[in-house]
């Protein structure tokens, strides 16, 4: 059994991601899907490149990553898959990939053109179901070299990912990448980062400041809030900063948003 | 492994469709299933047909396409199975089933009442648990023919769902069948009607009217699209005329609901 | 293959679901998932142990069952694991396993502090991933005795839920202790002690109050409902009296919540 995760804004409501994966089965019978989500926003492919790296790597090697978050269907941006660090992708050539190739350093990456590993039909609308199933399917089957695919590209789409920065010997500068279900507020600010900081200055404390307030400290876990609604800062579980609110949405009660400004300072 | 996929109104919340997974795996072990959705709207038997008949053929023959949209439930509605076009079906004799036995032809359709083949204590609220599960992982494990499910029925219950007619020789009417998690109003009127009018016709355009607007064109794809809140039209992934805007929900921003009259005027 | 199914409040717009489900593959290959619901509300253990408890018993045999409602994660409540009635258990000691322990009986508890059935690394803030997944992919693995995963625990946390009682010869008080996507609001007063009255009193109907109202009598089905936005109880899935409303949400027509007292009464 091959492993095939998908990531798509497809929602739970229609067939899509159904049918994409009958498309799959009809090709090849030894497939195990894994839903990463198919909740991405409409169109959001900066999402789509968080929420992809946060999951592929937990996979087991040769797991097959469909993310199928496609504006621009049907019009020239290329279709492409690759093999990186021991997996595959597969999806539009849009920036969904951007993180994972930022992580995973360069690869060969083919568009795929050859006519054998798509449907034979190909609508305007529905690459997940004519080009990235069919492909992903064939891929896990195997028997052919990545190159098969058709024509490699040098030069993917990536999109311009906000970064975190050290802008003063004891400032950290980043912003919020994603907010989750619970409307925890996550940021690129590693705890890499704050470690290394907090050592090499042996500091007291760390101030946070967000768009709508300030906080002071990092606490260790959820249980440690005073809570109700009070704003608290943790380390995630990617590792980042991460804003939270005990009993109820952080994002919500404090208005926050993916790209708002976020500063550790300290002192 | 067998296929069984899923279509229901079950929703996410609840473990009603787990449940139905449970009992298939208890008769079965080598299932495998994908679900189509659980999210057609609370006993929305029309949609229920329309979004089955959108994937049952993408999915490998031997297939078994279980549907519990089942608002008689308990009732003397009919439980039913059949064999048709290589997939096997099972779910209420209410209408779910009329667009595939339309598009598959007749075919021997039989009620299920042999209780080899259902839970031994049959509830009258969750016949997807009790009859719909046990009967789909039953067919999966094959060995007797479909006929020793019970008594065969030549009556079963289609709707009347809206076809596209040529009014004229210039005229497609049709209507809105189906709203996507995009906001995409997908109509009845097919891409094959549409070109042959077209090219009967040597039409040098095509109009398109909907209750609130007429737009002029077809496009070929969303990216085609002028932007911003624009209603277009293009031929979505069923190959039918379907309604939307680039960056928001057709059917939000234009007030579009299933049922709505379409007009195709060439000109 | 093994059965592994997933209870959770991690929602299906993040990754955390298949990450937890990634994190299993790359320890033990041979699993099946089933997602019971990642939709529980956010921190609602009472709400986790109905749903768990209304799914658990209909798998076969053997099925682990991952239950991640975990909003002390990080903190000092202990993650444990367990084998009862021939299912195996796993998530945290916050008391979403009452009703299945009360169900089952004792059984013999862990708490999970070997480093071997765990990840390396374990983060404060998503156990699912770094202790219950890969303790439940071990577990599937088999090859040791559960005794294995660390010390017993005697003390397993239990929440208080709200039990039906007998308070008068011919009333039976109970509660509302669910909300389903329907809009039907499940109670704790099992049709067994309905009956039960009902034959021993010889009773010629009888009355069930609801904090918003007063109606007559159990129907046999759905159907039987005089329609429209009538609020009317009959037995449900589970065996136990539930409020619904043919064409529409008893819970939201009628307001009636979680916890809301109900009075069933013989006359």
């Amino acid at each position: 059994m091959s492993i095939v995760t998908l990531t798509t804004d497809f929602g739970y409501s229609d067939s899509y991601a159904g049918v994409m994966k009958g498309v799959m089965l009809k090709i090849n019978r030894e497939l195990e899907f894994v839903d990463i989500t198919h909740a991405i926003s409409p169109h959001d492919i900066q999402q789509a490149a968080y929420v992809l790296y946060s999951a592929f790597s937990y996979f087991p090697e040769g797991a097959i990553h469909l993310c199928v978050v496609d504006p621009g269907v049907g019009s020239n941006r290329r279709p492409i898959a690759f093999e990186a660090g021991g997996y595959y992708f597969a999806g539009p050539d849009n920036g969904v990939f951007t993180k994972v190739i930022e992580k995973l350093g360069p690869s060969f990456i083919y568009e795929i053109t050859n006519p054998d590993f798509i449907n034979r039909s190909v609508s305007n609308t529905f690459h997940g179901r004519d080009i990235f199933a069919p492909t992903a399917a064939w891929i896990a089957r195997g028997g052919f070299a990545m190159n098969a695919l058709g024509p490699q590209i040098v030069d993917p789409t990536l999109i311009d990912l906000p970064k975190q920065t050290q802008s003063a010997p004891n400032l950290i500068e980043g912003r919020i990448i994603y907010i989750d279900h619970f409307g925890n507020a996550v940021t690129n600010i590693t705890s890499g980062l704050i470690e290394k900081l907090q050592k090499e200055l042996g500091a007291e404390g760390v101030e946070i400041e967000f768009p709508s307030g300030v906080i002071k400290g990092i606490l260790k876990n959820y249980s440690e809030s005073p809570g109700g609604a009070a704003i608290c800062a943790t380390i995630g579980s990617q590792d980042t900063l991460e804003f939270f609110v005990r009993s109820g949405s952080a994002s919500a009660t404090y208005g926050l948003s993916v790209n708002d400004d976020v500063d550790v300072r300290f002192y």
